[in-house]
């Protein structure tokens, strides 16, 4: 089977064109059998494609000069999806003219156009955001939803478990990640009743490809112990942003603090080293792309200020994803989840009917 | 007016009495006039009070041997309330023999235990949870719920901002703290009804002694732009942990980094002073004491694993806000708002009548 082309918003992002053929460049000399389709203003994807020629042969430029802009509102994006790179992107994958898509644009309209134009997959009702996050372990945890839908019922973070637990199984090889429900306590009557429903379905629904263990709080996301962690948009929302800007809080007081005298300037400079470790081990582009779960199509959220590398890791998840045909696997788990639920049923008639 | 004592839980927390008491002590140094009635094991209590004379003076025990434990659930607590050293520091506040009381114990517990026994003030519908933070400005940063209910309508985070304004008052000596909800976006249109609803009524209702600023993203809450985040029990809760978890995952991350390789631990001791100052920074023992704001009476949460010093901080958040009369601060802020609403009422059939 011929792999899908990957469409690139060319024009979204902080710096545009020339980062974004600059990353999806990088991407493809990691995965050389992918073709592009690059969506923007032709005269600078030509100009941006000079430094590249081995994407240039490989991709087929989508001319449109209008973009969307950081701020806009959704709703005013989604009227101009037919003439703007991110909406033409997007559309790309409805038409079956590229598998995915990749934007570093703004994430409201980016959402808004990828859920009308390539609707949910059978049996999802709603889509998830997922994002992927260092740890103190060996492997990367990744969250959903992260702002997709604000809110989220108990059927909706089953699903969102077996989205989740479908794409961990591409990144980290695992046969069953461990999955947890995002929570303020870990015990059993903690939180909203849909938490506690989820729960008891993902408890009851045995030999899914995945290992339910409950509930994480979100102090302890980052310690390596949960592969995916699942929740509601607005939960996910609040819980990776207050992880970003503490990490970048944290960073912002480590350089006053190493820049407040000459001694710890000396030290700063000795450790250098380590302190570069640290910087690569919490920088976003390493963990870039975020990805939009259960829809028709793969959809890829880049940083606005990622770097060159930023973007090209975020298509890189692109081109997993479509390597790995996640869809697919997605609709193998729900296949089982339904399977597995009919033999819960059964198993509670069988008691019902020995009492 | 004399000031009313404290009544401190000496059993609760990681390491009990010693701590306890010790933390008790540097607090009367700090707040002399307060005296403490101290509720634990009589023999135990006298014993760490030999090192402390100067806190022995101005206590009274009340002997009980029996502790609330670290996991039990809050429902086993209240049966509990009359024989436990939490319930007994509670009661006493109930029953005027304390104006305040101070325990390390389960949360949870301390909790049902303060909303039953302390009820909540006349004009507030639910009590919630207020803790510090450090920031990268002047000044610390409030943020509330932060559990003691999991859901808040629009009238409670009215209610928890008017709150939250009296106690930021007393803490930043600001005439009007600068106010924000917690949302997933500074747009009009994003979070929940809710929280639109609870922004129309801060922003509608002016002349109150605080500056509402409309929403604020949890990756800002740290940046010093925002003196008090307020918010529902949940995502406050969810909020609060991942800050706490990321700064710990960060300076977790730093240590590693410093340690390995040899030059990188002599930078670390070059710089020590440098990180000594960030450790400072982000000691959870310099912002200890989270408060039940709300109730009939002060009740302080002090960390499980606080040292002496953080004890001491716990305690003298309860000396200051006896001092400065935080009960009547906030019933004179809801007395305020309500009639301001009036006015906004009349203002509103003025409008009516006159077309």
């Amino acid at each position: 089977m011929s792999l899908p082309r990957i469409a690139v918003d060319a024009m979204g992002g902080d710096e545009g064109v020339r980062v974004m053929i600059a990353g999806a460049a990088e991407a493809r000399r990691r995965h050389d059998k992918f073709k592009f389709l690059l969506v923007g203003d032709e005269a600078r994807i030509t100009a941006a494609l000079e430094s590249h020629p081995n994407l240039r042969a490989a991709s087929e430029i989508l001319h449109c000069s209008d973009v969307v802009g950081g701020d806009e509102v959704p709703s005013r994006a989604l009227r101009r999806a037919k003439t703007t790179s991110m909406g033409l992107a997007v559309n790309a994958v409805k038409e079956g003219k590229a598998g995915a898509a990749v934007s570093a644009g703004n994430t409201g309209a980016l959402m808004a156009m990828s859920k009308l134009a390539l609707r949910t997959m059978p049996g999802i009702d709603r889509p998830a955001l997922a994002a992927i996050m260092p740890t103190l372990g060996d492997n990367d945890v990744m969250m959903l939803d992260l702002g997709a839908n604000t809110e989220a019922d108990a059927r909706n973070l089953v699903q969102f478990a077996i989205m989740g637990a479908a794409y961990s199984r591409i990144l980290t090889g695992k046969d069953k990640p461990r999955v947890r429900l995002l929570n303020i306590g870990t015990e059993e009557n903690k939180g909203f009743d849909r938490l506690r429903d989820a729960a008891a379905q993902l408890q009851a629904v045995t030999g899914l490809d995945l290992q339910f263990d409950g509930y994480v709080e979100s102090d302890k996301i980052n310690r390596g112990e949960v592969d995916v962690v699942v929740t509601d948009g607005f939960s996910g929302n609040i819980a990776l942003k207050a992880i970003e800007g503490t990490a970048r809080f944290v960073t912002d007081l480590l350089r006053r603090a190493f820049t407040s005298s000459i001694r710890s300037k000396v030290g700063f400079l000795v450790s250098r080293p380590a302190t570069e470790l640290l910087r690569h081990h919490l920088d976003p582009n390493n963990h870039n792309g975020a990805v939009f779960l259960g829809l028709n199509g793969v959809v890829v959220k880049s940083h606005g200020s990622a770097t060159a590398g930023g973007v090209a890791n975020a298509v890189a998840v692109a081109a997993r994803l479509l390597e790995e045909n996640l869809t697919h696997r997605i609709s193998a788990g729900l296949a089982e989840l339904r399977a597995r639920e009919a033999d819960v049923g059964t198993t509670d008639e069988e008691a019902e009917a020995a009492k």
